[in-house]
């Protein structure tokens, strides 16, 4: 590619730079004054407001309620599942102060000690499941299915916008259930809303499965994921659903009468997915110029760029520009109206266009003195080339709008399929294992492999050779409906299923 | 009264434990294991959803846009400007550690200790305000119109819920100008805001005016509030926006390059409501049997009851309930499909009606096999007694549905302003002041008077002594637009008008 590109680096020449100069030139975040936290900007929040809005939709629609739960857990509470907390105590925000006062000096200090050291909640099992321990006491009470959008925070020694933050934001779901079947179908169910989000919204194929125990979230019987594959061919854990079984209820006591009048422990899940969504979409989807913003989670769909390069037209430019809009949002896209900005900044047409291709907004349509007179518009999709533009009679453009945005949203959903699928790869043999991870000096950057589907033994100790080795883990023991056996490449030991490896995010 | 209420006890019993017993009776929130923190229940969390709805689309119809901003606060931050770090550091939590670790003895125990403690957000103006100077360099960077959807934490020694909890959700606007005169508009402009959301939405009236400078926020130059009266005639303060002058620009070095060349400190905002607007509803319109949601942010505007009393019937009563639903639905109140609930526990009808009547669903419906046959249906509207019912043909109920709610919402507010029209008093001598705020035994509970309109010499002494002697305090210096001067009836000196003196929560 010889062309100039709006973002330097290009992918293939440093992948992990070019995400943080497209961060950036798209003006999603940025670091903030706090080690690890973010300021998420304007343009960054509204596709996560995009996302909220479709997922709160779907978990409402599968019976779920949202609530709010303290932000701070006590130190004892956090104790009381001892995986969980072993898990969590190398990124814990801890609060020990409740006041500040002045010194001699005049110097502000931390005064007033707790009696007990609040965490800054990393996630919720455990305060959540000391409420619904009061909540529950007969199996009438249950199941309860609650959701929550709230701020965590886990402690991050090298943060990494929107894929690796000391606070970000999320949902998590917590869910209680009188039986265990019950709520191995809740744990389904909801991963296969994340699916189905991945897939239909923000255009992203995802691998379904389960986590080996190593990668399983501290405290649950089995984690279930969804796997995403990014550019450069790593993989990226995009949402995860926990069945819980009864540890979570044993530690909080969330305990109820049975329809047989004994006493028993409930099940519970819990299952989210954070801001981290963001991070993929942009390295699944993003080229050399900026984002890709998928139509359907898109803030702004059609972006119309008003060029008025005389003051004595701008005002008749301005009148057709927002007529052609009121035009637009009166069509229904998905059962919503098109989403429409009209960039209005009174700054040259090239700039504005520049920079709604970095931010990503699918379709720019350009109108001009000319245009008026001729009653047409010309219409870039982001999924072609910055320079090609289509000159169509406005109304045709109005008509085709939501068939133009269905292309992209399908378009960008097959690229990554067929990227996906193209670095995915059988691997019978320790040998070639290592050769595909392993990058050659003549790869630059380096080369990731992709995903490899390969026998496993079924043990730790082969996990963690192979994470030493090659910083290759096993990203998911994917959901087979007739799963095929073998031989571990590793140890030649039998194996029941292929598992997917990579290197991860 | 001689009629048993849900609520035990009445209003004119004891105001303060009713309140509890309400917002318990109606499920929406509770204490937690986290001192001062709450957890707010679904039902609760609908109706801050609803809220949230509606003034998110006013601050982007006034063109505002939402971001994030971090939780933690450096300590060095919060102490540049004096008067704001005075005004938070008694109510701060601290963090001070960033990990968990075992002690010999198997303890867990904060560790690593930062170099800065954290300050967990009490409000963000100097958090954001770092931002905004790395944004701002010239005066075509401004304005700024940004708001958050967030949490904050002020400790709180005697915590209420949602009057007064260490945790509170909120959403906090930030904004910086170019001049003097926008900032000040802007202001004005969403204090107005506030005032009609409350007017048009919560069906609370509010006065409208200036803090005086003892209630002012720590660091504004002028604090405006709005402020209702609820049915114990105490004050609650339901919003503020503050005009920051250049103290939080000058703290924080948002500087620019003005169109004059020259270097200079733009003019900022902030302004805030809070789950508190939740407190001030239940207090507003509750009534001896619960909480009165007004139609218009109320989760449910209509519930609808089947009364299943033989297993044979249940299944044709829910699916005339679900029918009646759809038609419900169909139907449009202000813009938007009416929100309809079916109760469909298999439980007594009167237990349902009973718990939908304490969580204050404007209309119900109840529909059982006799209403089947006829057509009918019992529409029980929450602005009446409880066993007040009028049977309707259900084609009808359908069709007046948004009559009725807009009349409830109309009654509520006319019966607040009426009740606080009616509690307001023009005072003129000290005298009759003391004895409009002090109880005389035969009150029970305690009176508190009301709003008393009093001229005020305009200092923060007088204010001191009436707050020490009364527990009265200034609510608002109202805005006027031909102010009429007098005498301070404390001190006899010059008073520029009269001012709004309560007790307040």
């Amino acid at each position: 590619m010889s062309e100039k590109t709006a973002i330097s680096p290009r992918r293939d020449e440093d992948f992990p730079e070019w995400y943080q100069q497209v961060v950036r030139a798209a003006d999603l975040a940025e670091n903030s004054e706090v080690r690890g936290c973010m300021v998420i900007k304007p343009w960054g929040y509204a596709l996560w407001e995009r996302m909220q809005a479709v997922l709160d939709g779907m978990f409402k629609a599968t019976g779920h309620k949202n609530a709010y739960f303290p932000l701070f857990i006590p130190l004892s509470h956090l104790q009381k599942e001892a995986d969980h907390v072993e898990g969590f105590a190398t990124e814990c925000a801890v609060v020990t102060h409740h006041r500040l006062e002045k010194t001699a000096e005049g110097k502000l200090v931390p005064a007033s000690p707790l009696n007990e050291p609040l965490i800054v909640r990393p996630t919720s099992e455990t305060i959540i499941g000391a409420t619904y321990a009061k909540w529950v006491s007969s199996y009438r009470d249950l199941p309860i299915l609650i959701n929550q959008w709230a701020n965590v925070v886990r402690w991050e020694m090298r943060p990494r916008l929107f894929l690796r933050t000391a606070e970000f934001l999320w949902q998590e779901g917590h869910t209680a259930h009188e039986t265990e079947t019950e709520a191995v179908e809740e744990t389904e169910k909801m991963l296969g809303v994340y699916e189905t989000f991945a897939r239909d919204y923000l255009a992203i194929p995802v691998l379904t499965g389960e986590k080996s125990e190593s990668e399983r979230f501290p405290g649950a019987v089995r984690t279930y994921c969804i796997e995403a594959m990014v550019q450069d061919r790593k993989a990226i854990q995009a949402g995860t659903s926990h069945f819980l079984g009864q540890n979570f209820a044993k530690a909080s006591g969330i305990q109820f009468q049975g329809r047989d009048g004994k006493l028993q422990n409930a099940w519970t899940t819990s299952w989210g997915v954070s801001t981290r969504l963001i991070g993929t979409l942009i390295m699944a989807h993003g080229d050399d110029d900026g984002v890709i913003m998928p139509p359907r989670v898109a803030p702004s769909q059609v972006v119309i760029i008003p060029i008025t390069p005389k003051p004595e037209t701008r005002a008749g430019v301005l009148e057709a520009a927002h007529k052609l809009a009121a035009d637009l949002r009166a069509r229904s896209f998905h059962g919503e109206p098109v989403r429409v900005e009209i960039d209005e900044r009174d700054i040259g047409g090239g700039v504005k266009s520049w920079d709604w291709i970095k931010k990503g907004a699918p379709i720019r349509l350009e109108i001009g003195p000319r245009d008026i007179e001729s009653g047409t518009v010309a219409v870039a999709r982001r999924d072609q080339p910055p320079k090609q533009k289509e000159f169509l009679p406005q109304f045709e453009a109005v008509d085709r709008i939501c068939t133009i945005l269905d292309e992209i949203q399908a378009g960008l959903l097959e690229r990554a399929t067929t990227f996906r699928d193209s670095q995915t790869q059988v691997i019978n043999s320790k040998e070639d294992f290592y050769a595909y991870f392993t990058p050659t000096k003549s790869d630059k950057p380096e080369i990731h492999g992709g995903f490899a589907l390969a026998h496993w033994n079924g043990s730790a100790e082969v996990e963690a050779k192979i994470k030493e080795d090659l910083k290759v883990t096993i990203r998911c023991i994917p959901f087979e409906d007739n799963p095929e056996p073998g031989t571990c490449i590793f140890t030649s030991e039998p194996s029941k299923q292929r598992v997917v490896f990579a290197k991860s995010y």
